[in-house]
C-alpha cells in the first residue's frame, strides 16, 4: 500500500499545533509577556518535522508489535516537548549575541518583538516546560526516566545540542574543515533529531536492541537532513526560505557544501538514507512510513 | 541533644561541591568554553543553602521513619540538580539584558569572564544538566518523575521562577506594592526553595501528606529567607556582600523593606518562621536540625 507523505506530514503537524495549544498556558496568563513570547515563537510556522519523525517511530514500533496498533496514546505530548526544545534553541540562536538573526521563516524573531531580556526567559521557560510535559506522559515512569535522560544528553554540551552551538560559535573564526563540519551537525541538529526517533521507539516500548537500531537510523537520516538543509540553503533564494539566503557562506559558516560541494552533498545525503534504511529492515512493511518521511525530507526541494 | 548548625551547613557545603565536581563534565572536554564556563558559575562560592534544606528534609523524613537512618543514598545529587538549577538562573539573571551585573560574590561574572554568547548557553547547559541528574537518581522511577514535575513547576512561568523574574522585570517600571513584593518572592525565589524540600522529602519516600506539610513549610519558610535577603541588603555594606549593596533601592526593586520597613520586615520574617515550624510538628524531634538550619537562616547578620 502506497505512502501517502503530505498526508502524514500535514495530519502530523496540525496535532503537533493543537497539542501545543493545549500544553502551553494561555495567552492572557500573567506574567502576560512571557506567555505571548512563548505563543509568538512557538507558533511561527515550524515544520514540526521532530516531533513527525517522533511519532512516526513510535507508530512503526506499535504496528510491529500488533498490525491493528497506529499511534501510541498520547505520543503527541512527546512530540510536542521536542518541539519545545527545538523551538527554545532556535528563540537562543537568534539573540543578538549569537547569530543575531531579526528574521526566521519571514517573521520577526522573539528579541525583536519582546526585547532581549524575554527571549533569554522565554527560551529558558521553553525548556522547563518541555520537562513538565515529559513529567506528564502517558507511558511506564521507567520509560518517562529513560526519555528525560535521552534528551538531556541530546540537548546538552558534550555531544548534544548545546555542545554543537558551541563548537559552532568557535569555528566562525577559522576556514571549516570536514570533521568540524560533521562534529557540528552531529550534535547541533543530529542530536535532537536522533533522540526524537529513539525516544519515540522507547514511548511504544521498544527493546533495546530496536532502540539501538532506531539510534543509528537516526545519527544517519539526521546528518542527511542537514546536509540538504545546507545544499538549500546555497540555492534557494532569500523569498524561497524566508531567512537571509546564503547567509552560512557570507560568514563562511561550517557547510557541508563549503567543505565538499554541492554535488558530492547530494550524493553524501543520498547514500546516507540508504544506509539508515538498512537498520530499519527488522520492523518489515512496518517502516514504510517513516522510511517514506526521511526519504521526502532529503529529496525536498525547499 | 543539640543541633551543630554550623557543622551541618560546612559538611553539606562541603558535600554538594565535591558531588558537582563529579557530575559536571571535567574542564578539558570540548568543547572547552562552555565546560569552563559551567564551572566557573557552578563553583563561585555559592552557600549551597537549597540542597542543605533539600538533604535535610529527606534526612527528617528518613530519620522520623527509622531513627537509625540518616541522610537517604544519594540525596546529594539531587541536590547538586537543585543547586544547578539555581545557578543557571543567575547565570541567565546577571546578563547584560536582564540586570547586568558584573560581579557577584565579588567575582566577575560568566558573561564578563566568556562572553554573552558563552554565558547563555552555559545557564542553559545547567538547566539540561540538572535533568540528566535527577535521570540517573538512585530512588524508584515514580519517585523521579514526580521530582522532575515538581522541579519543572516551580522553575516555570506560571507558579515558578522565570514567572517571578518576569514579574520583577515588569514591576521595575512601578512603584512596588505589597503584593506585588509577595508575588515576585514567592516565585522568583520561594518556588525553588519550597521545591527543594518537597523533593528532598519525596526522594527520601514521605507520604503525600507529610510532602504537603514540607510544601507549606517551604513556602513560609522560602518567603522568611527572602525578606531576610532584602533586609541585608539594605543593612550591609557591598563589602560584605560582595555585590553592589543598596542597588535594590537606587532601582526602587520590589523588597520586603521598600513596602513595610526594616522593623516589620524582621517581625514578618520570625512570625513567618514561626508558622512553618508548626508544620514540622508531625515529624517530632527528627525535625530538630531543619528547624535549627531555617532558625539560622532567618537570624543571620550576613
Amino acid at each position: 500500500m502506497p505512502v501517502d507523505v503530505q498526508h502524514i506530514l500535514h495530519s502530523g503537524s496540525e496535532r503537533i499545533d493543537q497539542t501545543l495549544e493545549r500544553l502551553l498556558p494561555a495567552p492572557d496568563t500573567i506574567p502576560h509577556s512571557i506567555h505571548r513570547a512563548l505563543r509568538h515563537t512557538v507558533f511561527a510556522g515550524g515544520k514540526r518535522l521532530r516531533p513527525i519523525l517522533c511519532m512516526e517511530a513510535a507508530r512503526m514500533v506499535a504496528h510491529h508489535k500488533n498490525s491493528a496498533a497506529s499511534y501510541p496514546d498520547g505520543v503527541e505530548e512527546l512530540g510536542s516537548a521536542i518541539e519545545m526544545l527545538h523551538t527554545y534553541s532556535l528563540v537562543h540562536d537568534d539573540l543578538p549575541a549569537l547569530d543575531n538573526d531579526d528574521l526566521r521563516r519571514g517573521k520577526p524573531t522573539c528579541h525583536v518583538v519582546f526585547g532581549e531580556a524575554i527571549a533569554i526567559l522565554a527560551g529558558d521557560a521553553l525548556q522547563t516546560q518541555a520537562y513538565e510535559v515529559l513529567s506528564n506522559l502517558r507511558c511506564p515512569a521507567p520509560a518517562i526516566v529513560s526519555i528525560v535522560r535521552e534528551i538531556s544528553i541530546a540537548t546538552g554540551t558534550v555531544e548534544g545540542m548545546i555542545g554543537g552551538q558551541v563548537l559552532d560559535i568557535e569555528g566562525e573564526r577559522q576556514a571549516p574543515t570536514a570533521a568540524m563540519v560533521e562534529a557540528i551537525h552531529r550534535a547541533k541538529t543530529g542530536a535532537l533529531i536522533t533522540t526524537s526517533l529513539v525516544c519515540g521507539g522507547i514511548y511504544a516500548g521498544a527493546s533495546p536492541d530496536r532502540v539501538e537500531h532506531l539510534r543509528v537510523f537516526g545519527k544517519k537520516a539526521g546528518l542527511a537532513f542537514q546536509i540538504i538543509d545546507d545544499v538549500l540553503d546555497v540555492t534557494q533564494s532569500s523569498e524561497q526560505l524566508g531567512k537571509t539566503a546564503g547567509k552560512d557562506t557570507a560568514t563562511v559558516k561550517a557547510t557541508w557544501p563549503a567543505v565538499y560541494g554541492i554535488e558530492k552533498s547530494l550524493a553524501d545525503a543520498a547514500n546516507l538514507i540508504t544506509a539508515a534504511f538498512a537498520e530499519m529492515e527488522g520492523f518489515g512493511a512496518s517502516a514504510e512510513p517513516l522510511k517514506a518521511v526521511a526519504r521526502y525530507l532529503v529529496e525536498r526541494k525547499h
